[in-house]
């Protein structure tokens, strides 16, 4: 049995999810799929990247579809990246797999261009059934990566910016990555730019975002602090993250994806 | 290992869909379940339809269990149906299974009737988990259609009318059948409907809602159109669809299952 | 194949339930998970311990892995509880296991604490993907419950309460439980709460939410009123339950968890 993780933008309220583990099953009934989420904001690239690079290291080694594809039926295309650890990525050439597939290290990548490998009528707006799915499908089934198209050269393939944060002699200049189900606000900071400040467990730290300011506690956990109080701590991926005990930090400060958060020491 | 998919208006925040699977496993712990999607909005049977009848062809031959069922308890009937293809349609008997089972020929249906392939309690309100997910679980097990339960007539079994949209001399007033979750509005328009006015890609179409007029390019997929330009298409199911390149139709449009859209030569 | 069933607060917007299926198959690759729920609240711990014990009946005997931790990282102890039917329960020892576990007898339980069953690194936020789904998986690979870590005497495992309605001479005063995707609104009376009263199916009953006022009809089910009108019904687990047929009663009256619901004689 072959494992097939999955992660899109699709969302589960239509049957894009279901009807692309139905192609799956046809092409490889002993695939075993996963889903690795579908709740990625919709067109969301950068951040389905993201966390499909964080998800990836703890899934068995097999076959990891992803789609966030808002040029599909353009120009973009559509591949397959094998990793060093022997992990085979398929989805759209735009960015959202490489994050996970550079830090593995890429060693081969090709089109999926054979017809063979694709579902009979392909079309205009849903590749994910017709040929992402398809492919990915026929590598679990033991079809070698070379037989699904041409060779693309790894250095061509497009990479995706996650942007750095900058830090200055006060502040940490910040990007919101990840909102989650709870709230939470996982940035672009990791452990050594707030360190780099001399911010530590336990300190207080002024957070800015626009003109509103709101002071947290550096903290392992939720229970290093009372309920209702705002925390900054390492999430579990290692991203800097701003939440509240028992609470919702995203609707407390309204923040969104990409909006800027300076963290400051108190 | 047999395939069981599984539809339904349940969605995924409370335990009905987790429960049934479990059903499923007790009595034939080897069937494969597929979710196709629970995000049937609530009770709304023709959509449900529609959205069974558009994925069951990407679907393993194998039983299809469906259950959208406002009159759950009341005295509408528990049905299998078996169609031409080989497949197995389960749920109740409101409409819900029969484009797809149309499309494919009925050959046989059987009230669910037997208590052998029922639970042993049969509450009054959820017939999924009692009645429904026990029969498709026995069937995939190996059970006959025709144990279940008298047969029933094909001819008897309740239908469901699909709105035909109306093509006059310059417009096509079409109905709204899905909205999905990027905000894209298919109608049950078609292209013949469309071709019949002399509309083709390239061309600007008005898109008239209530009192409210858009302009729409008719196009094959959104990388035609700029990013927040209205496109009218033919979806991936065949079906005319508004839609907003990178964008979302349905919010900006504010339009809801069951509208009427007319569209007209610019 | 050994089932592992799985219930959580995690919600599928994020990586948190893909990733915990993912640490599962790397452990346990031939463990079959079905999702119970992941729709509890946040951190709503009672409502997760309802619906777990409203479910598990339904569900093959198995490990049965359950978290909704407001307290991760804190001093809450990782548990796994052995019942008389052969379960084994695993999650936080914070009360929400214990409503089904106690209603099958408690036999044995351990503290997760053996590190060859949790994963090399241990966050201090996301003990799913490293305690717990870990345990699980090795539970379902074999390993026995003792292995696991320290018994704890099952007096000493935290429990909850549920609140009991209170019944008086004209009404009953209970408690909102679950509100579902419908919008039916389950409360903690049962049957003979309702029954001491005199109330039987086809009385008319005055609801009582704070100064609003509504009338009921006592039914069976939906099929038993009028499209729009409310009843009060035993629902399928046996909890007396406010809708409306071919309705939403949460949007209606505005109820929400933990609400008081008074039911008097009209």
């Amino acid at each position: 049995m072959t494992i097939v993780t999955f992660l899109s933008d699709f969302g589960l309220q239509d049957d894009f999810v279901g009807t692309c583990h139905s192609v799956i099953a046809r092409i490889a009934p002993d695939a075993h799929v996963i889903d690795l989420t579908h709740g990625i904001p919709p067109q969301a690239v950068l951040q389905g990247a993201v966390v499909l690079q964080n998800a990836i290291p703890f899934t068995p080694v097999g076959v990891h579809l992803a789609v966030v594809d808002p040029d599909v039926g353009g120009a973009r295309r559509a591949v397959a990246v094998q990793t060093a650890d022997g992990r085979l990525l398929v989805g759209p050439d735009n960015g959202l797999l490489m994050l996970a597939a550079d830090a593995a290290g890429v060693t081969a990548a090709h089109e999926l261009a054979d017809p063979r490998f694709r579902l009979p009528n392909v079309s205009h707006t849903f590749h994910a059934r017709d040929i992402f799915a398809p492919a990915a499908a026929h590598l679990a089934a033991g079809v070698a990566i070379d037989e699904l198209g041409a060779p693309v050269e790894p250095g061509e393939l497009v990479r995706i910016d996650v942007p750095d944060p900058e830090v200055g002699r006060t502040q940490v200049s910040a990007t919101v990555l990840v909102v989650d189900r709870f709230g939470n606000v996982a940035t672009n900071a990791r452990r050594p730019h707030v360190e780099a400040l001399g911010m530590k467990s336990g300190d207080r730290v002024e957070i800015r975002l626009s003109l509103d300011r709101y002071y947290a506690l550096v903290a392992d956990t939720f229970a290093d602090a009372q309920p209702g109080e705002l925390i900054f701590y390492e999430d579990s991926y290692g991203l800097m993250t701003l939440a509240i005990s028992r609470g919702d930090a995203a609707r407390l400060t309204g923040v969104v994806l990409g909006d800027e958060i300076r963290i400051a020491a108190e």
